[in-house]
């Protein structure tokens, strides 16, 4: 598979190419499956559809990997966390996490036993998809997790995380411990079931200053990772800290792929971290507006990588309101510009 | 005045210190007079009550400057675009411009006459303000202006604004053109009317990639800061473009103070900007619902800056939960933390 040689840093024939969100709403034939499966969450449980939504771009695009359909945030769901999909709000949880009562309920063991739809997902997903096409696993960092888990929604400044912080540091640590132990035991069960590589997505890295980053999210990242690593040694981690380019002088870890969101410029990236890591990106996302920012966007990065160690992706996920085919001239683009003798 | 003489890299006896949105919604006093006003447009249109909120946290707080009260689309509203602050919505203009005959209803001339209820502003709180203290003026960048007013309002991705940089950049470049000329304008007459240095708000600076930041937002700037320096040539200017961490290796001009936003670490800042420029900032703003956070925050930024060329800020606007006994206890934590022999 050229995208799992791209994460081992092994010779690929041209750079793989892959979107977040690629399952997503810009297509039509994902509507149609998420309208037949009635809403959202439904959508993620039901693992016939979710496998099917998985591959539609691989089908519709050609694009090197696909990424398992599903959210971040059934993990909370199944750790006991009573969890709705509002429309034009976003995810609610109906109790936020206040105390360690709170969080006692919850179940981090049960969680792992319960996402059991997922894994179901991926085994049909793998079972269908091509053999050179690689299956991507995915789940929320541990941080970007507590913070719908204690605001009990989306958040523009983060308050109630940021109180806890700073006046209840321990019961926030606690939170984010159990979590990491959920997110471990589901990695895991993910990879036994068929995933090619495993993307970590911290969404909300950016809500931490550099100190409180290193403290409440990186740590449980690199944890995460690491134990992924002590069972499946060769296994590729990604691991994606979203809007922290001022941060990444500090970055390291046990990790194979570092995503680069749009805002970090691709050369800085490649100072601080190309040496060791591959690096996953970073198109700007409203390039995809237009062909012409396309090929501007794709030669510039293309120019700076020089096909070393880079998988192509977008900084962000695909806007919904991108016009299909321009995603197509987008990987066809990619595969064919960065085509290597 | 201290504030004024540590932005001309002059030897000051403590590191002076204020807040952006110190004017604001966590003041009791505030409040009141915004009541008193009836809202928001019409309090900035209201040029006593406007200078009696842009006194108050001197006199509540003791910070050591005051930053007038006013908003950063006073100056598309008065370019001739209707514009309406809605609750829970934020801005939102009648008439988003969309074509060059949009553009060309505006009148940038227009705007720096009309806009004389900032200059009575200015003027007022200058006679009441103490001989110390600065007076703070500022306006909005071109960029951060021109999403609003093609955007029509707030936004998450700047669609509208990408598809026309993608596709019609030289209708953008007019539009940034026309804005700029307002600013410039609005700026020295600002100057005219009394403040004692103008700070340059781009908060929407991070919607854009490197390339397109230069080109579409920070050129503008600087031409703002040339016309400024060309009248004025020792009149301080500070520049805060929010969120391009990733793009400091840069960052150069003719200014004199850069704004260092809370996700930019100040060892950073330092290391690529503290030999030219004077940093100010930058705090994590959410640090202030806790003292002991307020401490750990300010003796962390003082050991790095080291009472060099540094003005103490928050790295963004006091939030509006914030107690005010924790904004007092924050400012005069600087002022004696930082005192020099």
């Amino acid at each position: 598979m050229i995208f799992v040689d791209a994460c081992l840093k092994k010779q690929t024939k041209y750079t793989p190419v892959w979107m977040m969100r690629q399952a997503g709403r810009y297509l039509p034939e994902y509507m149609r499956v998420r309208a037949e499966a009635g809403d959202f969450l439904s959508l993620c449980k039901d693992y016939k559809r979710a496998s099917e939504v998985t591959i539609q771009p691989v089908d519709i695009l050609g694009v090197d990997a696909a990424i398992l359909f599903s959210d971040i945030l059934v993990v909370p769901l199944e750790m006991g966390m009573g969890l709705k999909f509002l429309k034009g709000e976003g995810p609610v949880f109906d109790e936020p996490i206040k105390t360690q009562d709170d969080l006692d309920k919850l179940d981090a063991n049960k969680a792992v036993k319960n996402l059991n739809y997922v894994y179901d997902t991926i085994k049909l997903t793998r079972e269908n998809l091509a053999n050179d096409k690689a299956l991507i696993g995915f789940l929320g960092a541990p941080w970007t997790l507590a913070t719908y888990m204690i605001e009990g929604q989306g958040s523009k400044n983060y308050a109630i995380c940021k109180k806890m912080l700073y006046s209840n540091p321990e019961l926030l640590h606690k939170i984010l411990d159990n979590v990491t132990k959920a997110c471990i035991g589901y990695a895991k069960m993910q990879i036994r079931s068929g995933v090619n590589a495993i993307q970590i997505f911290d969404s909300w890295a950016a809500a931490l200053e550099e100190s409180a980053f290193f403290e409440f999210s990186w740590s449980y990242i690199l944890r995460i990772v690491d134990e992924i690593k002590r069972e499946f040694a060769d296994f590729p981690v990604i691991v994606f800290p979203k809007g922290i380019s001022g941060y990444l002088p500090k970055i390291s870890g046990n990790f194979d792929v570092f995503g680069v969101d749009w805002s970090t410029p691709i050369e800085l990236a490649k100072a601080h971290l190309a040496d060791k890591y591959v690096l996953q990106g970073n198109m700007e996302p409203t390039r995809l507006y237009s062909q012409s920012a396309i090929d501007e966007g794709i030669d510039k990065i293309l120019s700076v990588m020089q096909g070393q160690n880079h998988i192509f992706n977008l900084g962000h996920g695909i806007l919904p309101d991108i016009p299909v085919q321009n995603a197509k001239y987008f990987i066809k683009q990619v595969q064919e510009r960065s085509a290597r003798g």
